[in-house]
């Protein structure tokens, strides 16, 4: 470990950036009412945030982490025989090790996708399953923004399946890991991809992007919201010391911290992106938000991991997922880059 | 909230110490591989410093808090047809939500008690059902210590719990929500009254004693610790930025610090105790750890609750709880005494 | 087991009656459609039956067994954040291993009873923790009739609590195992202390009165029957041959089979009552139904057993269950006070 | 319904056979003990017989039906973050409204196959996840014998996925819903393709068949078997009249019942693709079974399906499913054979 340079694995191996810190010890004064209760100030503080980004009807609760934001934000409107419809490569049905199946009892129907992304038209044979009691019946469909192939919805393409869904019976949740860097991409508001394209309930993250711990649930349909605070309670993620997520998330979301660094993040991405094209490297996907993915030559891999770290996301065509984040410098890029070059 | 005193209404009231901030900003430096992997250096620390504490064979896992850390730690060596026995004061049977029957399955089996302890011959009457596959088969007893009473076991008495665990072919698990204000108040390291003692695992708590979040799950029988990691993933308890739970524990358990804490909260109470004995005021438990039990005559509740945060117990007895914490001053104390003796 | 004679142990040890064995005769002609599905005709039938009982909302499926009726049932109107309140001795509290909490995920509030009956004031403590996130909300409150102890509710009784449940938004169900004993201990059409009374959904059972297997789950307030359907295969409980358990109850309530079953276990009941007080053994409970709950010496109990099945209900008190059964016979009874008599 | 011709939609459309209404008859003698409670005759008798096709060592539970068999059988052998490996075509997979997911908590990781069969290769892939605590740990591996596309597995290949699941520290399981057609098309007995490859827990189901309800859980791994009443017991799969569901598989069992009526439906299937191969419909798989799929012209599906009835497979190629029964006679497969001539 000692001698590694700074990862690209994932932008969650960065700490947590100056400004969250200094949060965090900003609120860190006297007793507070635990548990968010009895109207404590941050918690208050932050909720009302999301509702100037969100609009006055969002309805935030906020628990550990992405895992959970997503299986509570689905499981909440769920009834066990409903089933949530996603990419296959969905961070939740993939990367949760069955969270969502334990958790909700739910079934998740995967689609099988190019670039991350989902279609309605995609989605329109499961409805073939509606009233017939046999198979899982689709209610939930959940998108990634950023997806987990980099690629990033436009406002049109959320809308298009939030209204399909709408006209079936069905809800829309967006996991928001990364919806800074989509935010940042697209160069919109989050109310713009969200709220405005009828998006039901987004979790929205900000670990990735230079928080400490911490994930908001957002119900844009507050009707959705009813009895929330149990589902969080019995799935295990109130926590006590609630003002240390909430301060977070309103530092956050205040004077443009998000964007700063989502903003830093993903314009190292393109920067990335430039200098691997000019050693000859291969770009494989659309570089939209704060990932990279590129194919290196096979031989070459253990090299470079030796000093750096990085993901290999299919180990039959050699192709690699670089990410950027908060803190990675164009000195890493340029490090990073010397690194390859060397090796080719 | 602006003309409140500190509470006594929970530990978890308080903030974080200032070492523990400190461990947080020390640990914040550049990249860390995620989720303690690649064995991540703070994570790696704090689990040899359990070992330290706990013996060799002390197996340890960071989670959230402590609702996962004991619905993880006994769901972990339970099928959901196996049942936990504890007292029906116990937090995971009374102020969970139900969260230990949603995430294992498994059915709870509450022992009235008159000081939040059991005793072995009140296990007994559940072995009856051992073989009778209409009931629920106890196999996992869960004991709290400090108990939700404020009474504290004796290593013999854990040990008798053990034994008759063990010779019944099942587990002891302890809830050391307080576990600190119990070495404390037994004067005694950890390991004389869990590893010496028989338990088999232990939910070890620090966010009601100085930190900020995290919990951590350690197995002192490390057989029962195989595949742990996964029922922690899918039960959405695995950080994504672990060193910041490692960081915390890490320092907690060097040089004192939880003794510092838990050692002053202990004394806090035993002067709350003294002065509210002088004012006539009659304390309803014994004051072994850092909670103080007493009669308030109900009419005054409500104006001393203007000033004062605490939790009414048993409303027909008028029985209050107050809670010290490690920043609990003698100041408060002199202040919530004398705004009692106003209104007496 | 060769030479045992007629057993006392349970009203389930008994065979099918012959009037359901026709019935099955009857239905097993050619292709009738599976799962109850396309209309078939045996099935529709059966639910027509339930609402010439229980009213023309009464909307009804059918599943496998009692444990399956009371957990769905109870399930289909809960999220597993709400409670179900029961007294402690209920089927399904005690005797289902813990079917319900790993089913619904809920959590069981008990309450200790003399006779197996709840009252309003008993349940009226746990309305404390609605609002209350740390608490599991209760939801149901599920009664048996006749109770586990052998007592039946009069319509006024019901009906206390159904008011009791709606005036705070809960759902009362009742598990009908024995339901048809309590109708004719009542002398009283079902519907009187069932529709009338305000249950809101019914497990009607006959498998312990003459039937061979099945169950129906019978919604009185049909608007919680949506999509129970879904609840019921995702449970295990669609069974293919739909036909052979809507057959039976068909034929069970028709022509008062159920009622001369029931009426003659009743009976039986009355005459061991009168058999046993004549031997100076202490009745220890009103016999309102076909139970019968006695003291035996407990040194006589094991020679009994030699050549009569029953349960001992409180090895404490030596007090023992004696069931009659539809086809328990005064030879039987007069057997059983014979061989008492004996060893008295 | 009254016009209806006999049914070609599903196995089980058709009622019991003869034999079976007669064992049903037989063993409704007397009392018996409940649950198949203390060495209850008839289930002693039926467990038994198992081992006499199955070897010594099978151990033999019942249940309702083949939902609860797969489930339990699976889920049993499994903790929630472990895997079911099985065809995407799978009953389990497809057709139980989400069962194994909100009973056992696991996931189901499906393989896209052409005939419904798996192949170790095919699961390899799997493989890959195991130790890495983000992904669902493949444990077990489940195939149905006849597959849902009516092909059946030789020994070899069962042997070659037992091998491999052992090799890798997996558990193959069998969906034996149509275990009897499968052997007879083969012509072995069960023990060939079960038992000596290496399966080591079966569903054995006979309703599909002319039995009236219940299924068998037979562990030929017995040690797998090890607390397996309480997870059918809490799982509501415990039959109360254990005996009406052990009688008729000991018939099912006894001079070739199962060999008689699977050899029939397997032979009628014969004759149904000869007489709509003579027509020059396409028969799109082979029928190794009691299934025939073919293509019948688009137009022509809601005239026939108003006199017989059968399922649509796929809705865009016109392949429809057609299986016949234990019942099906040769005068019903000219007479669908007739009607479709009339109408090509």
């Amino acid at each position: 470990m000692n001698n590694m340079k700074k990862s690209f694995a994932s932008d969650n191996w960065s700490g947590a950036c100056p400004e969250i810190m200094e949060a965090l010890q900003d609120v860190n004064k006297g007793h507070m009412a635990a548990y968010g209760e009895e109207n404590e100030a941050a918690t208050a503080a932050a909720v009302q945030k999301f509702k100037e980004y969100f609009g006055p009807d969002a309805t935030t609760f906020f628990v550990y982490n992405g895992t959970a934001a997503n299986v509570l934000a689905t499981g909440h409107l769920l009834r066990p025989y409903q089933a949530i419809v996603s990419a296959h490569s969905a961070h939740m049905n993939e990367d949760e090790c069955g969270a969502p199946e334990k958790i909700t009892g739910s079934k998740i129907l995967g689609i099988e996708t190019e670039d991350g992304k989902i279609k309605p038209e995609q989605v329109r044979p499961f409805l073939n399953s509606i009233g017939f009691q046999h198979h899982s019946q689709p209610k939930v469909i959940s998108i990634s923004q950023v997806t987990e192939k980099g690629t990033v919805y436009t406002p049109e393409e959320v809308k298009a399946l939030a209204d399909f869904a709408h006209e079936n019976n069905m809800y829309l949740h967006m996991d928001g890991a990364r919806i800074s860097n989509a935010a940042v991409s697209l160069n919109l508001d989050f109310r713009k991809f969200t709220t405005d394209a009828g998006v039901d309930v987004l979790s929205f993250g900000g670990t990735k992007n230079g928080m400490m711990f911490g994930e908001a649930v957002v119900f844009l349909n507050p009707s959705l919201a009813v009895d929330f605070e149990y589902s969080r309670k019995q799935s295990m993620q109130l926590h006590s010391k609630m003002r240390f997520i909430a301060a977070q998330f309103e530092r956050y979301l205040t004077e443009g911290l998000w964007k700063k660094n989502a903003g830093h993040a993903n314009e190292m991405a393109q920067l990335l992106e430039q200098k691997l094209s000019g050693l000859g490297i291969t770009i494989t996907r659309k570089v939209q938000a704060n990932g990279v993915f590129a194919i290196i030559p096979k031989n070459l891999i253990p090299e470079i991991q030796k000093v750096y770290s990085f993901h290999i996301w299919d180990e039959t065509t050699s192709e690699v997922r670089l990410m950027c984040s908060w803190d990675t410098t164009a000195e890493d890029i340029d490090g990073f880059a010397d690194a390859l070059k060397k090796f080719l």
